[in-house]
């Protein structure tokens, strides 16, 4: 037993078991029509015509990067929704298993969701077309997750913000399809119900019932309030992604529902440390707090940096060599990596070298958690089923050049890393 | 010379010159009334039955927390609005110098100037009261800074994104009175115009020729979103403190006026390590946002991090311990400590005991820029007339408990701070 997870030992073989936290997939954004309900054709014809627009003003932009990348990898970019070519992306790249999300054209947009339905849904106007647009993805998706669904994690669109209960209807069909073990959230509610009102306990309570973690992705931010300063963006897309943790924790969303997972997902994990240091203290009710400290009374049963690992897990996706160095205080029972396929920004089609650069120094016990386990345990991988794909395919110690007799790291040394629990 | 600030280092004496980088000074509210235009008595009278509303929702909310401080800090707290009892309890904390705020009373609101047009002016409805208040506050202001401006830096209230116009011509007005050093612009904008807004430029470049720092202090948020959630204000109000800095930064501000100085206070300092770092790599167009890269390209002549210190600096008051221990990365010609006199949560009445606690391990020469010295250049103090009272007054390092053989850090230690800068 792994004392920190509760979870076996992984058994024999020395291959990593990789389970890819973050990977997306999609239908190139016409082809969507099938899946769509006939009643919005007008509305999609409308939407497919501003996506054009959106690749010819990305294109103006940037013609050289877009197009050298789609020609240098044309055919590994039709995994995106095709489900063979996609195991043999997986299989090449060392990756067993899969959390798929939406949107599998980062760039130019062109494999977008109905309405933009997927990682900014929460910008869409008419309820009516993010339902739609979430319901056209998710038939497509459990489709695609249904060709072997014991490597596949697939992520239903569930536009909450728009409709509470049309959201529980879709979490109860979601929950009946195989491969689709988890649901994704708006990132931002704009100026709906924030995510600490109580009206969304419906929606914890379906998710806790059926076990699908909620999640929300990077993408969505205040875009309009920008100009057009890409810097801004960047400098805040994290925040605004991040933001919903605050919300359900403080809001006691985790006490009524302690078997909810809340996951964040391709928003890096730097931050988690000061996040829990910080809310620990707040919570603590130390000098700088006291005075607000009767009103904090009595809404949470243990110290934040608690929830996270049972109730909040982060898709740390392509984490930076800063953050491994920061494992022990975000957390390897926390923090799950991700390729991040089929993005340029991520590792794919370089993923085991791209370990190398970043792991080698990581003793295998931590390796083995960010780089899998922690995702298995969250999303209730079958492991029997994906250790035998990562007996094939899965890079060994040695690939990522690391030193086998560096089996774990020094309790002591984890216990510290979250420093501040001494000082409370 | 300091190489890293390039002033004249401390003179003579042993004593620190100890200067608050932020202080708080107000009326109770309904001595406003002689400082506010006439037109707006009916207006003042429905603010004053709030405010009186709000005292009494606190107290119930917070009875012995409140009478207990209040009771035994009665004439300490005279020092919000008479210059003589102020500068007792200066003396007494060992402080030469300070940066003046406004609503002394952080507590029940008792000392807000007119309509909250001190730290909640962005969520004033009516541009006139915004301005009307503001004025209020100033006149009282620039009255309390003219005994001792040598120890003063007043922040006058511009509530820009209300009318920008009218900011400039207050700018005007507050760069001729003795006292007045820096001006405070709402901190949240809401759903005014964004302060990347070139139409800000006015503002920037009177703010430039009188040399007038730019100011946001914590205190706002999007409160009607957390229902009556404090943890989730607690978890928010830095970000929202801290947003101005993307803003000014990435739309150019600082390049179109090299000499201005954005400051900002009371937002802790912990942040701005990973802000440095995260902005650094995201305008070097490393890997993750090489697709971003030609978007970003001409917008800067430098790295973001490379701001910081000449124009962008934390009033970081009552700097928790671990802040203190990251202070080469912040900065030490960036971050400046501060008393917060007279909150609660501040270190007021017992300034020495604290510094003790925090600084004992600290170099002297690190400590002198952190408690005053980069205080004293950003406002332009004079450095001389601060000194005598410093002599008289301040702490020595014996009474911080340092070893006076620990001088200085070793420049290679504070060159690896900023440790991402050897990887971009």
């Amino acid at each position: 037993m792994d004392e920190r997870t509760g979870a076996a030992m992984t058994p024999t073989s020395e291959r990593y078991m990789i389970v890819s936290s973050d990977c997306h997939a999609g239908l190139r954004c016409d082809e969507y029509r099938p899946y769509l309900d006939a009643r919005y054709t007008e509305q999609f014809d409308a939407f497919l015509a501003e996506r054009e627009a959106a690749r010819g003003e990305a294109l103006r932009m940037n013609y050289d990067y877009i197009m050298n990348w789609e020609t240098d990898h044309a055919e590994g970019l039709q995994g995106a929704h095709d489900p063979a070519r996609r195991d043999k992306e997986l299989d090449a790249d060392g990756v067993a298993g899969e959390v798929l999300f939406p949107d599998s054209d980062a760039i130019t947009g062109m494999e977008s969701p109905p309405f933009g339905a997927g990682l900014s849904a929460g910008a869409i106007a008419d309820p009516n077309l993010a339902f739609a647009g979430a319901r056209a993805h998710n038939r497509f998706l459990a489709e695609l997750c249904s060709e072997h669904p014991e490597r596949r994690a697939g992520i239903a669109l569930v536009p909450i913000c728009h409709d509470i209960e049309r959201g529980v209807a879709e979490i109860e069909w979601a929950a009946r399809q195989p491969g689709i073990r988890g649901i994704m959230i708006p990132t931002m509610w704009r100026d709906r119900l924030p995510y600490n009102d109580v009206a969304y306990d419906a929606i914890w309570a379906a998710c806790q019932v059926h076990g699908l973690p909620v999640h929300v992705h990077s993408g969505e931010a205040p875009r309009d309030e920008y100009g057009d300063n890409i810097g801004i963006y960047l400098a805040e897309v994290v925040w605004w992604t991040t933001r919903p943790i605050a919300h359900l924790l403080f809001s006691g969303a985790f006490e009524r529902f302690p078997g909810l997972r809340f996951v964040v997902t391709e928003a890096a994990a730097y931050w988690a440390p000061d996040m829990m240091w910080k809310w620990d203290v707040y919570f603590g009710g130390g000098h700088t707090t006291k005075k607000m400290a009767a009103m904090m009374a009595g809404k949470l049963s243990k110290l934040p940096s608690e929830y996270f690992g049972t109730n909040v897990f982060i898709g740390a996706s392509t984490m930076s060599k800063e953050e491994i160095r920061r494992r022990h205080a975000i957390g390897c029972d926390v923090a799950m990596w991700g390729t991040d396929y089929p993005h340029p920004e991520g590792t794919w089609p370089n993923t085991i070298s791209r370990l190398r650069q970043d792991f080698a120094d990581v003793p295998l016990a931590d390796a083995r958690l960010l780089l899998g386990e922690t995702c298995a345990r969250v999303y209730g991988f079958d492991t029997d089923a994906l250790r035998t794909i990562a007996d094939r395919i899965g890079p060994t110690p040695a690939d990522l050049g690391q030193d086998p007799s560096l089996v774990t790291t020094d309790p002591a040394v984890i216990a510290q890393a979250r420093w501040w629990r001494a000082t409370l």
